[in-house]
Order: C-alpha cells, then sequence, then structure tokens
C-alpha cells in the first residue's frame, strides 16, 4: 500500500452509484422526453437532443438528487426530518422529496427571496424559514434548525447522494439516445455536469462532455484553464441558477472528466432562451439556456462534422413576470 | 326514396374520412404527446389529459388540415400552388404544407399582420401578399390571385377536406388515451371541434364533447343556445384564433354532435395560461388557454364524480414580446 498523504481524493462517485441511484428513483421520477427541433438542428449544422428535465417534478432536474438522498435516510432519519439553505431550484425539489418519503423539510430561504418562489416550496409542503441575505446567515440557521431538530443537511450538489442522482439524468438521455457524441450540461455548483460527465465517460470513452457557463460567472471555465479550483467573485448573469462556486467533490470530477467549459455571452443566453420558446414551445429558465446558447455556438457550429449533441435541460422553473426580453 | 328538399345535408365528413386522412398524413405530421398534470388534476378533481397539438410542426393543429388538403391535390393542381388568406396559424400551417408537397403558396396577409407571424409564413417559404385589412379586401385578393395562378384555395376551416384533417388530432388523442369520457377543443370557425366531435362520436358515442369559447365571441355558444347559425360581430378576446364565425359545413356538424359550448372570461382564459405554462413548462396560445379554462370551470370541476378529461391544446404559436399578463 503507499497512499501518501498527497494521493487526491478518489473520485467519490461511479457508474455504478449512478445504476444504483436510477434503479431507487425510478419510481419517484419522471423519465423526461427528449425533444428535437428541425429548425435548431438547422441553425447548427448538427443533430441537437434536448433532455427535457425542465419536464421533471418541480420543474428541474434538481429532484433526482434531492429524492435520492433523501430515500438513503433511515427511519430514524426521516423521523427527524430533512433541511437546506437555497432559493432555488433545489429547495423546491426538496421539499418535494420530502413529502415523497413524508418527512419534513426545513428551507432556509433569504428575506429576499421572490414571493413565488417561497410559494413553490410552500405548495410542496416546505417549511420556509427567512434569514438575512447573506451566506454566513444561512449557513447559520441551517445549522441551528439541525441542531435544534436533528434534521439532516442536503446540500444543494456537494455531495455524493447528489451527484450519483443528477447523474440519472445523462444515464437515462444515453439510454434514449445512445448515438450521443457530445452531451452538454450547464455547470453552476457542478451537481448535474460531474454527474453527467461519470455518467457518459463510464458508458463510452469516447462522449465528449462539455460545461455551459455563462461569461459573467465563469469560475469552472477558470478553474479548468488554470488546473486549479478558482471561487466564483462577483456573478453577473441571469443564469440565477449558475452563480455559485464549484464544490470540493464536484471541482476534481470536472477536471478530470469534462473536456471544455463553453462560455456564452448574456446576449447568447436571452436570445438562445427565447428561440427556444418560440421554436420548441417548451419553457426553459436562463440556466437551461446558458446550455442551448453553448449548443449553438461558433465552437459548436464550427465542428468538422455533422455531430449527435445531447442539451441537458436543466430546468423551466421561470417567473413570468419577469422575462428577459 | 324520400329526400324532400328540406332533407338537412348530410354531414360531409365521416369517421371513416377521419381515419383515411390519418393515414394519409401519417408521414407528414407529428403524432404529438399527451401531457398530464398533477396539480392542475388536483385543482378540478378530474384526471385531465393534454393532446399537444402545439408541438405539432407549424405549431398548430392546423397543419394537420393544411397538408391534408395538399396531399389531395393532382399533379397539375400541384404545379399551379395553392393560395388562402389568414393572419393567423392557417397561413403558417399552408405555406409548410405547400413546402412539404414541394409546390408553392401565396398567403394574403392584412398589410397591419404582426412581422413575427409574415416572418414565420416567410420562413417555410410562402409567399406573402399584403392588402387593405378587410375581409373584402382579403377575399378579393386571394381570388385575383387564383385567377391569374390558377391555384387551388385552400379555406382555413369550411371545407371537408380540413375537417377530416383537423378530425385526426382527436383520432390519435383517443387511440393515446382511450379512457376519455369527455373532450373539450376550442371553436372559431369550427373546423377542429367539427372534426373532434365526428371523430369522437363515430369512436364511442358515449364520449362527450364540448366546445370551449371566449364570452367576448360566442357566436357557437348562442347558435347552439338558440338552434340557429348566429354569426360573430364584434368579438372582443385575446384568443385570436377563435375571432370567426362557424361555417357551413361546420355549424351543422356542431349542432348535431356538440353537447355544449363552455364560454370563459378574458381573466379566466389569461390565468388559465399563465398557470399551464407555469405548471406543466408547455407555452400554449390564448385560443388554447380558452379549452384550458373550460376544463377548470365550474361546470367542469361541479360533475358528480371524477372524470378523464381529454383537452386539445391547439398550438403554441405566441408573441413573446406581448404577454397578456
Amino acid at each position: 500500500m503507499n497512499l501518501s498523504p498527497e494521493t487526491p481524493p478518489a473520485t467519490t462517485v461511479s457508474l455504478a452509484d449512478i445504476k444504483r441511484a436510477a434503479r431507487r428513483i425510478a419510481t419517484h421520477v419522471h423519465r423526461t422526453n427528449v425533444a428535437t427541433c428541425q429548425t435548431l438542428n438547422r441553425m447548427v449544422g448538427h443533430q441537437l437532443y434536448f433532455k427535457c428535465e425542465n419536464l421533471q417534478r418541480a420543474g428541474a432536474f434538481k429532484f433526482r438528487g434531492a429524492v435520492h438522498a433523501v430515500s438513503q435516510l433511515s427511519p430514524a432519519q426521516l423521523a427527524r426530518g430533512v433541511v437546506t439553505h437555497s432559493s432555488g431550484n433545489h429547495a423546491q425539489a426538496l421539499a418535494l422529496a420530502a413529502k415523497t418519503f413524508g418527512t419534513s423539510a426545513h428551507i432556509v430561504m433569504p428575506a429576499t427571496a421572490s414571493p413565488v418562489k417561497r410559494a413553490a416550496v410552500e405548495d410542496y409542503g416546505g417549511v420556509v424559514v427567512e434569514c438575512p441575505p447573506t451566506l454566513a446567515a444561512r449557513e447559520e440557521t441551517a445549522l441551528a434548525i439541525q441542531r435544534e431538530t436533528g434534521a439532516e443537511l442536503v446540500p444543494p450538489y456537494d455531495d455524493p447522494r447528489i451527484i450519483a442522482g443528477q447523474g440519472t439524468a445523462a444515464w437515462e438521455f444515453l439510454q434514449q439516445v445512445p448515438q450521443l457524441e457530445i452531451v452538454i450540461a450547464p455547470v453552476g455548483g457542478g451537481g448535474l455536469l460531474s454527474g453527467t460527465a461519470i455518467a457518459a465517460s463510464g458508458i463510452a470513452s469516447g462522449i465528449r462532455v462539455l460545461g455551459a457557463e455563462p461569461a459573467g460567472a465563469d469560475d469552472a471555465w477558470r478553474s479548468l484553464a488554470s488546473g486549479h479550483w478558482v471561487p466564483q467573485t462577483d456573478p453577473r448573469t441571469i443564469a440565477d441558477g449558475l452563480l455559485t462556486s464549484l464544490g470540493k467533490l464536484t471541482w476534481p470530477i470536472i477536471q478530470t472528466h469534462v473536456s471544455e467549459i463553453l462560455t456564452v455571452s448574456e446576449t447568447e443566453i436571452v436570445n438562445a432562451m427565447k428561440l427556444f420558446w418560440e421554436r420548441t414551445k417548451l419553457l426553459i429558465e436562463p440556466s437551461s439556456a446558458v446550455a442551448v446558447a453553448a449548443a449553438m455556438s461558433e465552437s459548436i457550429r464550427n465542428l468538422p462534422r455533422s455531430m449527435h449533441i445531447g442539451v441537458i435541460i436543466s430546468g423551466g422553473n421561470v417567473d413570468l413576470r419577469r422575462l428577459p426580453w
């Protein structure tokens, strides 16, 4: 045995974990459709396939990870409930996952969170706990609830149960469209992208996995370019699901298995979102439009031959009163 | 034989015509998905099924009738092309149908038509011919093109080929969800509703077919209530696909086979449209929201037991820069 302290930590999630997760959550999640669009294909010169996680329960892929995490809790843990801090799709996903397993979810949200998102969490039976709008306040509040109730903390991405759960989307996608040569997923904290990368590279080493990131929140691009983890500071993008830094678990997975990060401008994001709505009649949120925009970017259009390209549509939770056009 | 002149004209379209149409257009149309939504089911206390013709080619059921009409033209007729006047979904549908069969389509549109709709027609290769924004000018211009080019006039609804084509949506729907007890379709000129009524009543006499109409354009409701054809005058509704009067062919079919017309207010239409977008992540146009609103109306909610109710989502062509909320 030669385990020096310098040995990098092993990838904590394997394809086998994702397959197990897929079986475990099969009765709880939707096997979402794959959409295609001839107009978009013509525009990019490739065959594009869209894995519609906007049609997933609670409106985003996040339900996969959340319900996978909750499904692994013991009866004693389930009796004490779950807790997280999030103002995004993870909040709704965990509330619904908790409801699915008959347990309670405390969701810590900043007092500034939109009433729409708050209502969505409460709709699924989640208990919203307000806190000041700082990361420190959110973490402290969640910790206090944990101490008080004994609830299990279910983080949004940096957790092997979550990564394995998110990876089930790509696992399903590659069963539905085995000819995929490239898979593009948006990257924020990296739960979806790392799960996708493990699934795709595990199934066929020839599949290239690309991340899609707003140029205004490009920590993953910087991290991959520099070869070391770069935190996200001062993100500026309408893709509100992609504001966070990569995690301690997700970063090494992405470094190992992701070929490239494609960055897109805010204009490209808004244009892709509007075009996608108009052409496919499917609502996608800005974070998903980042991946669509990447699939339509010059780097992809300029590939030397027509390819089968999969795009993971991460979610469709949009405030319809505040559209970016 | 006892065919007095008073004998009402025979229904000009039969279930057999619809089945033939379905076979004829099968390779050209999408077999659209049926969507369901647990939240909406809970809200109404029924099992709702949505036939997603917003995912049909050219974004609406109209393509079924248009491609069916064009598919029946002789080579000589195809050489001369087709013509219609429409500023709505029939315009795009006929342009794409013509393209599908390698012929030309002249589409007469009022000069006031939105640039978005005009561009969509041109995108499908249609030749847009502008005219003043009156019905008389539209008809004259179409007639002039017909005389000049020998093109075949393909009307938007009052034509047996069109009615049979539109009926294929319900025919497919009842194959996909055989347990349907009620089918609701929006009614404007009545092409979709009459085709739906013939298909549904032909398949099982016990299925109730209901029309859905804006209270601000309720000629079908008035016609059915009074027992004689009442023209639409001064319609006021955001459901721009439902402004027209019933046709000479569609009215007697609707009178014979449709149980009831449900009318809904503008507020109900807008609320249903927004709720449907939010919950299903599927874009529907106001005319489709009329049918959703009808399915959520008191008359349906108050039915004595939970039923299997199908709603035909007619289309998803929306100007995203001008949303009604």
